[in-house]
């Protein structure tokens, strides 16, 4: 959340020059987006998002997450659309960074997801799973089960500090999701950070899904896995399976689950857990003290690493296979 | 440039209830404002400014700042308006912060400013001095003359960290200032921080003045002495003349200057690079390394003021009496 790179006026202006969408009218800088700065741009006919890619981001992988917003829009998906300068080209750059200046999406995220909107997610991944299918580039996910290990490897030293016994535990779990990883499952493009402040709603309606810059290729039912995580768990850590449920019915209402993909869940569940905790137990142990971003806290994860490692039959989400 | 306190969409609702401009269409924090959380609101009606108040800034101010804004934009100065609720008032609570509604003001602030847009700022100033002068509630200026004295003896045992001489430099032009600075020039409300980022234009022509949160009651002639130095020194140091008559040209072809204003501006805007010296020197030395809003250098202003310290005649500035 924040600004990065500063872009004045007589930098914008010469930019929006190669664009066909007005003339300007304010430009503010936004708090929104860990990886890249982003602006909300005016002109007199609409308003749009204006990025500038950051050194986080892999520039080679930028044709690949504007491709994407560009093939899932025109299927239909609400998301955020890359708009083509006068030469067709959505990529740019401006101070001295590469640069894209895309559709502004309406909508709010919600911080307390109830059933409905559980079930409109569950709804929005599976058309963007179906959106997705026959999208040409691909990307693999370098924080799938293989980059697990090099992760826990970089914080275990460390990882005592934060939670006793919490670098004999991930080990044991990293072990048996090495061993039972299913390697089979259908895939595509997921989205793979599919977190309530990725989703906007207009009410109870979902209006769109944003943030693509961790989408890549790898089982459909991993996506799933991290939903689980994302929207079914309340404040106190408890598993709510009518949330759970609401999801998983919804997306299988529209694509439905192979009994491979059933089965999987549970491991799919931890796997993601893990995940998410590893990196986010990462930054804990490395972000420097009064820095701008606060790391998140790790542990949080834990406990839903725990539940779904304690789920016996997917059946306990709430889906029938 | 920061987002201080997080609202979410339930406490939004809540408190967009209370006014009658229609349903929430997306909220995004902006990096705008060094005291106070700004988050950009669009309803489906239009855009606005929604600003928590933080700590920095006293609540018994606030009347003071949102009835200016009301009182200005009635006189149809461009500038932000507060919306008001269904009650009819414009200072409401959100997460526990007081919070207001502002009306979306278009344009862009220039980073390097031409003498048109000097001429503009001359102009805009005038008219904020005419529209606010029958303005009822009165704030002194905390950072007027007397101020400075007590900033200076914060940071005096530690200027000569910054810049051999320092202290005594400062010591010898505040007997100056305090001796000298005139007492009787015509006052009302001025704007007191109308820096670059405080005008936003449309093109070369001004579309409004923005952040009122330092105005108060002053000489008017003093807000000219602080744009002057904010508006006529290049990036290099050296006072440009031509922006310096233009923006005066502009404002006294409004407003004309009394012969005691006039002769007053080389005093006035050295005073005005003391005051902008002496914050910056305190944040300077009093903000903790790694913070989330790096101080400004206060040489910057030492400069300004030694620039002012050698003009002998206002002539100098590029208007005639």
């Amino acid at each position: 959340m924040a600004v990065y790179t500063e872009v004045d006026d007589a930098q914008l202006e010469a930019f929006l020059a190669e664009y066909d969408i007005g003339e300007l009218r304010s430009l503010k800088g936004i708090a929104e987006g860990v990886e890249n700065s982003n602006y909300l741009l005016r002109t007199d006919q609409a308003s749009f998002i204006l990025t500038l890619y950051e050194k986080r981001v892999d520039a080679g992988d930028l044709p690949f997450f504007l491709g994407l917003m560009d093939h899932l829009a025109e299927k239909g998906l609400a998301c955020p659309t890359p708009i083509h300068n006068r030469k067709g080209v959505a990529l740019g750059e401006l101070a001295g960074r590469p640069a894209a200046i895309i559709s502004f999406l309406e909508g709010v995220s919600v911080r307390r997801p109830t059933t409905l909107h559980c079930g409109e997610v569950g709804r929005g991944l599976a058309a963007l799973h179906l959106a997705g299918a026959d999208f040409a580039i691909r990307r693999p996910n370098a924080l799938d089960v293989h980059g697990w290990r090099p992760l826990f490897e970089a914080s275990a030293a460390h990882a005592d500090e934060v939670a006793r016994g919490l670098r004999d535990e991930l080990a044991r779990e990293l072990d048996t999701l090495e061993a039972e990883w299913p390697d089979h499952l259908p895939s595509g493009v997921i989205h793979a950070d599919l977190f309530p402040d990725n989703v906007f709603f207009i009410g109870d309606k979902l209006s769109g899904l944003i943030d693509f810059y961790f989408a890549c290729n790898d089982a459909f039912a991993y996506d799933l896995g991290i939903c689980l995580n994302a929207w079914c768990f309340e404040a106190d850590g408890s598993f709510n399976t009518t949330k759970a449920r609401a999801l998983l019915q919804a997306y299988s209402a529209k694509r439905p689950l192979s009994p491979a993909e059933f089965a999987a869940l549970p491991l799919l569940a931890r796997g993601s857990a893990m995940r998410f905790l590893l990196t986010r137990l990462y930054d804990w142990l490395n972000t420097p003290k009064g820095a701008l971003v606060k790391p998140k806290n790790p542990l949080e994860y834990l406990r839903c690493l725990r539940f779904h490692r304690g789920v016996h039959s997917p059946t306990e989400y709430g889906l029938d296979p």
